[in-house]
């Protein structure tokens, strides 16, 4: 029951940071590790074929640009891979990011969030641990409570 | 350790019998039906508030369009919900599906696959399984050992 | 003869502000709230199925990224539905709201203005009130007129 | 209590037929014409100007390409004008067509249904009426009914 | 041997600005005003169906957004017409500019130039009255001399 | 008084043909040639450079894909040049082929016209010379008149 | 001076056809294998790591959809890789293979073609061989030379 | 053994400055120059028929906005020719760029990198020369494991 969330770039940090924080806030245990596909392909190698291994449940990969870190991953783990899609700094608007995670070939999937949805990819390992964990399905129910709690209260201010 | 499948309308079936085909070759019951945000709102609501607590573990939801079923099914049940963005008659290349599905809001994710990929949602289930299943993860690795014996005979075809 | 305006966040409110004001001016009364697809469900339900028996004519829904309201609200409301796709900080240039909210699937319409188009969503609102009310259509054609006089009073600036 | 739907040339024929069939369906009066900004501009002048004197209450205008029928009706009829995008055969896959008529400026909205939605825009325009029309209104909520009860059909055909 | 240089908003302003002074540049006389399409459609018909009658020989038109003044002004003067797509604020990139003014039907073409290219619309302007007129085809002989002498002086500084 | 028509090459003859069929029909002389921007420079230098010293007073390119042919041409000839964005075979959707010809940098603008818009740059290419030209001129504006009158013709057939 | 050509999957084989063609025309060694990032990632890191040492001097690898095969091998391999974009069948218009090829991060190109560009691929590797390489070279120049004969032969039949 | 690096515009010089940056870091000699396809095609003629009888390995050209140098060198040059898509101010978000340079027909190849990657050309260039030269092909290695070194320390100096 722990995930790991690796980055192709220590660049990347400041969007996947929100991944860690909610993660935390979830009491799940993370790794965090910076993984290029491009830069450090033998590292991808070993993290990616021995991840399920080490007690790894879930895996959570973020990169831009021509983003391979998310679907290298998942072509060597059989763990479900969440891709983060990050917004760099020459991205073209973030389609480029977004559509190297998204459109993975049959076989071998992906489990794309929004641009720089790091925060959703966090909840969504959390809810996939809590499909077999029902003490986390309750966080995630609570959650989820709360969400509507400070909708409701932003109703509520306006109002007034 | 089941997975519901549920469409925006009988007319995505084609596409997403291959998410049905893959985890019955997984040997992973499913139950399968047609779900529309936009016409059955109550079907939405009772399917999506109940799935977890009648053993299904993982949703996959395919629609094409302003496709809102993957993201509404989020919005109600804390279990993990696989989007399947269906390229329809009238889209727009299908970018309207996948932008409707990919593009969630913080809080609420929903884990997007390829357009038209609902081959590798049945597969994403699956691994979603195995990350708490160790006879399910044995399965994916199977899998993903078979796609290499393909690729090289394939290989060794070309050669000849 | 009463316009909801309803918006997905309080982020929303920055535009959707314009809807109000342009309301105010035409003397149409206005309800305003959050209510949101994703994080209450159960209020959009509430909302959507009754606003025509609480004495609304038309409903202004806004929303960004994978925006689901206006689409939900139409699915449940006999009433005309505007919907404004708002440009959402992680938006992918705002095409995310647009086609969530524009590529409605048959039998379901959204009134979709143009991104950020609070303003005209007002304008729309006071028009389809006045398709059957005579005196909110002379105030659309006063609105209409004083348009003009703005553009003829720029131009004649400029010719000086 | 009159919709009239106009298209900018006789080729947007097929496209805008779900309009008058749907309205045909709900008992509501059409008057359908061929007015072409591009090529007829006295006459969008003359209908523009006189719609609303004519008992007219909703319009319904339907281009393609650089398509501006819609938005120029509006700018000189005080009545709501639903715009349909066709996709026409130098189209660049439709975002000409939907981004002409949708992003209209501040003061003169257009009603931008989808791509080639002309059925839909039929529905808008029967909702706008039924705003302020209980019989139309009623008509409305049994035709939502309808598309509710086909898809529970639909699935239970597929529970078999 | 005059040229006409309207715009739907004074907004346009600082954008058109580059035509006319390109053309003063190249001694070529302009009338400028503010013609908008949506707001004041009445002077469009007059503008656009009596400039030929008025010494115009060119007519260059600059929008933004759903940008129907060039396609209108065509569709009324015989003139050749020159297409300004402006990027205002609201719009989606310049995307909705650039296609509702290049897009257009067969039959009335607008002659379209590079987002914001106001100063290459000048030049056309002026190419096109060169086309019959020696003294000004000089003018733009003489102008593009000018524009390699400055690259080449670029040149010669960056050896330095 | 004679317009020049070139493309890149041989298979953009069924696009380009709409151009030489109009200006045959307005009676302007043509010269017909396949001028390839990358694989004929040194034909692409001859024509640009002497084009106006040989009586041509409008130039048409026409060029598919990464279209250098148009842009080349008006980099080098003092005469108005209109582009035509044919969309070639391997073409991703005709973006490339528009973006190339239409994104001119300052100081060498192309008169672009629609994509596949041939018949529009022959048009445009006699409005040019109309311009100077009192009987070129009344062509155009018969010929306006006849779509006019082509519209009205289906008007009524639709009114039968 | 041999060209190696790897492709993701036997389906790429029509397109990638086209390199082995040419270079085969330019008499320049290849070998061609399947190489599938996504299924066979052993055998990309051992192509890739050791491709240089098998006295391969160009890599032109095609892959589609995600395309992670050219970006993965520059990642491994010093010598140029050429990358071609395949549009395959679920693809987004091809963009989704383009983008995940060209938009390489800082320090690891890619030489991208067109889409589907095989044969330009095949081109270009030779243009690299050429480069150190008097007799290549000169293939090179013949090549072109024919190109431009194709062209004027062309030109010359359009005269007739 | 020395890459000629050309720009369209004195403007571009800061993004290119990166290839010379590279280059310099890889001691392979570099010539600098700004060729405008626009403005100066004689000297686009001259520099492109005549690089490789200089002594001229490899050609990177960079250009913004309907980018015609990189293609048209190519066109000229039997050299392999890189191009860099420089982001210019209009640029529609830099598709035009990308395209105008990635597109090229069957024939002319240009070796496209990512928007505004003038290091990744530089490198190129390096690896190109390499593939022939076993010191720089050394030269490509080292730098590839530096890359891989600063990840790792990266990694270290996260873990603490």
């Amino acid at each position: 029951m722990k995930v790991a969330i690796v980055m192709g770039s220590i660049s990347d940090m400041p969007v996947m940071q929100e991944a860690i924080d909610i993660l935390k806030e979830f009491k799940i245990e993370t790794e965090v590790d910076i993984v290029s596909a491009h830069r450090t392909p033998e590292k991808l190698f070993d993290f990616s074929k021995n991840a399920h291994t080490r007690g790894i449940s879930v895996i959570i990969a973020g990169a831009g640009g021509a983003a391979h870190l998310p679907g290298m991953v998942a072509s060597m783990s059989p763990l479900p891979v969440i891709g983060v899609p990050v917004k760099s700094s020459n991205s073209i608007d973030g389609w480029d990011s977004v559509l190297s995670i998204l459109q993975m070939p049959g076989g071998v999937p992906v489990a794309t969030v929004a641009l720089n949805g790091a925060k959703n990819a966090g909840i969504l390992a959390a809810q996939i641990i809590g499909s077999s964990n029902a003490s986390v399905l309750e966080t995630i129910i609570s959650y989820k409570e709360n969400l509507k709690q400070a909708v409701i209260k932003a109703s509520e201010g306006l109002q007034k």
